[in-house]
């Protein structure tokens, strides 16, 4: 069984604060083309998204540079819904382990799409993400825009770490109920700093 | 293992003969900006992609409807390299199952970025397309534009039974000597016709 965490893109759906509004526009009609297609116009962190190590550091890796390996493996569930700041508990080290992604459930989700969505989202303490930095995590995913505000020194410390960051998750309260998943967090293969996704889970038990 | 089937996504990239030009433009710096960002014009059909029934057909359904499960399953490689049309033949039936992702490899990939990779790549027969139908399929993968040319009646034929599309893969070669492999082909959940995906496949044995 498969949980889709991501958000579906469509014309003129919220970006970050100050960014290009993004475009998904029907331009050929299959009544009169004989065919329909559809163009993108966005920047690479317009709904569910990776950032990769170029967005926010001075690293030469593109997007697509990016080992496949760093995409999908073990995931886990770290429920800090109603909370107003991500921060570590002693309980995490027995559910983070080396390797795995880590999806933090704020809840903020369920905003999306208002302008509640783009303000006082939870952001991570930074010794929760020194933890995962020491844990050798692959990736956090959260439900919200960013893990951080500017001048986003989260970011920062876990792209320079390897850390992959996905954003604008939904669905992830659907997980905490499943003892064991898989995260497949496919972007696009672009020649870009990071780039949109699509990002599911996979149940294994 | 993981192999990429993807071609990457760059700027100026060749689109299929008639439609507008993409692009992916680096819009904001880490030097001047304090962050890098990009940005992608294009239509859906660009790149590594995937044909929903909505590209070619009067179905309503969105590429964003469709089952995750379409996406993902056990994949097999049928080697049509140096035919000039793709026939079936008695053999494949015991390649083919139900519920298969069938990736036809052509060697036509080697050709991309040239004039030659937009003609005279090889098309599907359309026996061959029947018996896709009659071995229930989920998706036909293939390293050209397209299974075939215009008017397109493969494509009708196919998408009018739920068989997805994935166009313009790459690294097929890599599959010949694979026993046993998953393939993992997400497009974008975006409301439109088809979407450029992430395909990959993961080698069982």
């Amino acid at each position: 069984m498969y949980i889709d965490l991501t958000q579906t893109f469509t014309d003129s759906m919220p970006v970050y604060p100050g960014d290009e509004q993004s475009h998904l526009t029907h331009v050929n009609f299959f009544e009169s083309d004989k065919y329909n297609n559809y163009k993108i116009i966005s920047g690479m962190h317009v709904g569910t998204h990776i950032d990769g190590p170029m967005h926010l550091t001075n690293s030469p890796l593109f997007l697509s540079d990016i080992n496949l390996d760093s995409f999908i493996g073990k995931g886990c569930l770290i429920d800090v819904a109603g909370q107003k700041k991500i921060r570590w508990d002693e309980s995490y080290n027995q559910i983070i382990q080396e390797g795995f992604i880590v999806l933090i459930y704020t809840g903020h989700s369920r905003h999306f799409g208002s302008p509640e969505y783009l303000k006082d989202y939870p952001d991570m303490d930074p010794a929760f993400a020194e933890k995962l930095i020491d844990l050798k995590v692959k990736m956090v995913g959260i439900d919200t825009l960013s893990p951080d505000f500017a001048p986003h020194e989260i970011h920062k410390m876990l792209l320079s770490n390897h850390i992959l960051i996905a954003e604008n998750l939904t669905n992830l309260e659907k997980l905490i109920n499943i003892n064991s998943f898989e995260v497949i967090a496919l972007p696009l293969k672009v020649k870009a700093d990071s780039g949109p996704a699509r990002i599911i889970a996979r149940v294994l038990s």
